[in-house]
């Protein structure tokens, strides 16, 4: 089994500026291609620590993937560092240095600087990697049987270079085993309960096979694991318990895929040739960023909207003054009167309408901060329903965005079963 | 000076599907504490590496953060292991018991299993840190003159067993020392020609202060850090080189503190007593989640429409069908009909209006994908800003949003010096 470790440089990530999302995808590329990631290590731009963790994470896994530092300013020292470490001297890639040329000229439209032409010097004990969407290249290095592999930090350079130069270069170099995952998703229970309903199924599974719960925002998802030499060995077998694992949570159920909430409702008016928009309060836009973050969904999503005052909920959603008076904006009533007048102003097959609290302020003892009610329906029909949430402010917006969109799924499923 | 590591357990983490947010969060509650994180790194839920991970970080750091790994499933082997490393054997720990009991019954109202119960068992070699948001309690241990604290890897749950046991019982145990931080946010300008701008500055700054450069879509903060045994001499010094560092990037200085964009805009809003209601197309709502992100922006934020579809366009924002027709939903003109639109009906005192092709279909020759209009202004004025991304669909959205928010803030500013 070839193992990786995965290197981020950069002081922001240790005093908490930026949050990494280069590890999460990276890993994900390289268990694709059959090698398992160990270890993620972040250190910031000092010398010492870079050169002690490429020494240590050597000793852990066959292939060291580092991101970041090599940006063209002077806290960045991965470039120099690394020329050291391999024992090189820097030259200048003609290749490297036409491609910043270029971007330069026709893409950015800027002056040159030296600064930016000292992007296209690497060391000479590397195989350089083209980084066709920015100036920094990436760098392949061989030591002592390891491969080490710098690229930028900018994540979409960093999947160019990885999708381009890296994941085809893999097994080249190394012998890959075969992984598969299978993953399900549940919705409505709690990680515990779902433990006691599978523990026989979990407590007989061969050893070279891992079920990992993975809660969140009301969601927990299931994936089973496995590899091995024998690519059809492996997957059939898996496909066999993931078959069985699906029978035992059929109850809680959502889909056999690992694929966002806001994807599994819009693929389903997708097959349904159904359109939706969206009548937002407390969540303020985020239901309709889910959905159209999404490619492809103008298709079906027509719009939204964000009835963030009273007076909107009034005037664009038709919602009665008396009814907010006498039952405030976070109650049944009013998402109903929502939900009906978003499908007649937007003329939408479905539509999901939310007003709720989401803190830190704003609670009252009879609708403490968390309080939400959710309507979703269509001209036909109407379902409500209130969720008490307990968390932060932006956990509270996800959790009701997450509920929101989960009991639009059961309608659309059980209209689809009549 | 005292250096922390953290370290984070779970396949989740090692093999893509969870991106972790505690890291950078922990970082930053550290880092004011006057503690530097010098190291992180993630392990999969697998004895031997989390053990050999135990072992390294407590040779690079004097206290050791870990997260994650406590859940009451199989998969979670972190407490025993720890049982183990501490030499120590489980014992029921009453007043975790009391919390565990008391959140099923009168929170979750859910029966206990005997899986539930299990959650107050802990090693009798730590100190319990009671966790009242969840079941699984934080632990610390001592181990030669190292501390290592074990805390739930559910955000809101670590979250509050670090501000009411962690932090408070540093200063007890470390010798801590000041740190300071200064962070400016510049528009506009890229890494490098900021690095050209301010290279004399930089190149003159004592050992001791750092400089460190963080763009992120479209902005590129600036950060000093120091850091000394007296608070106050640091403070002083970087403060002066602080306004040193504001007059040289003057021009494209957007605020000295590290606040996000949208609040900055809100703030101004705020100031001066003015609402704002958006019109969103490509963006689709994603503005709008930016700006109500923020509590308490209900004083100034009305709502939005998300006219996704070009029907929304003419029926919501009274665009009308020849200016799309003539000139296609991606325009000047069909832009400031939006903002106009958006002004009328929801009777805002501003508006941020959006049209654009985010990808990864949709583009033509004429119009590439990432081509973007944006609109702001008030009844009594409106400007226009043609753009060019060149990015996934994601990042599009994402700097769309910051540049929208940009203009109008540029707008703002222009409009207080009058």
């Amino acid at each position: 089994m070839t193992n990786a470790s995965i290197i981020t440089i950069g002081d922001e990530l240790l005093i908490g500026q930026v949050i990494d999302t280069n590890s999460a995808w990276i890993a994900q590329q390289l268990n694709k291609s059959g090698i398992s990631v160990i270890r993620r290590v972040a250190v910031g731009d000092k010398w010492d620590e870079i050169w002690k963790a490429l020494e240590e994470e050597s000793t852990h896994a066959d292939l060291i993937l580092i991101t970041g530092g090599l940006g063209p300013t002077a806290d960045d020292i991965t470039k120099p560092l690394l020329c050291k470490y391999f024992d090189g001297k820097m030259i200048v890639n003609t290749e490297t240095l036409e491609n910043v040329t270029y971007l330069f000229e026709k893409v950015f439209k800027r002056p040159i600087t030296e600064r930016n032409k000292k992007q296209a010097e690497v060391p000479d004990t590397c195989k350089v990697l083209i980084n066709k969407r920015g100036t920094a290249p990436g760098m392949w290095f061989e030591k002592n049987g390891k491969v080490f592999v710098s690229m930028p930090g900018v994540p979409h350079e960093m999947k160019g270079i990885m999708e381009e130069n890296v994941i085809p270069l893999l097994p080249e170099k190394f012998n890959l085993l075969s992984i598969a995952h299978r993953t399900l998703v549940t919705f409505g229970i709690g990680e515990s309960m779902l433990a006691d309903l599978i523990q026989d199924f979990e407590n007989t599974l061969p050893a070279h096979i891992k079920l990992a719960y993975l809660p969140n925002y009301g969601i927990v998802r299931l994936r089973l694991s496995s590899m091995g030499v024998k690519k059809e060995e492996i997957n059939s077998e898996i496909d066999a318990l993931f078959i069985e694992l699906q029978q035992l949570v059929n109850d809680y159920l959502v889909i056999n895929e690992d694929i966002p909430m806001e994807k599994i409702v819009t693929n389903l008016l997708l097959q349904n040739n159904k359109t939706l928009g969206t009548a937002e309060s407390c969540t303020g836009g985020y239901i309709a960023h889910l959905i159209t973050s999404i490619p492809g969904v103008s298709k079906i999503f027509k719009g939204s909207i964000i009835a963030y005052s009273n007076e909107i909920k009034e005037q664009q959603l038709n919602v009665q003054q008396e009814t907010l008076l006498n039952n405030g904006a976070v109650s049944e009533e009013v998402v109903i009167e929502m939900a009906m007048g978003l499908l007649h102003q937007l003329n939408t097959d479905y539509t999901i309408a939310v007003s709720g609290i989401m803190g830190p302020d704003g609670g009252s003892a009879e609708k403490p901060v968390g309080t939400v009610w959710v309507a979703v329906g269509s001209h036909a029909s109407i379902i409500t329903k209130q969720f008490h949430f307990r968390f932060d402010r932006q956990k509270n917006i996800q959790l009701t965005a997450m509920n929101a969109l989960n009991l639009l799924r059961e309608l659309l499923v059980k209209q689809a079963d009549k």
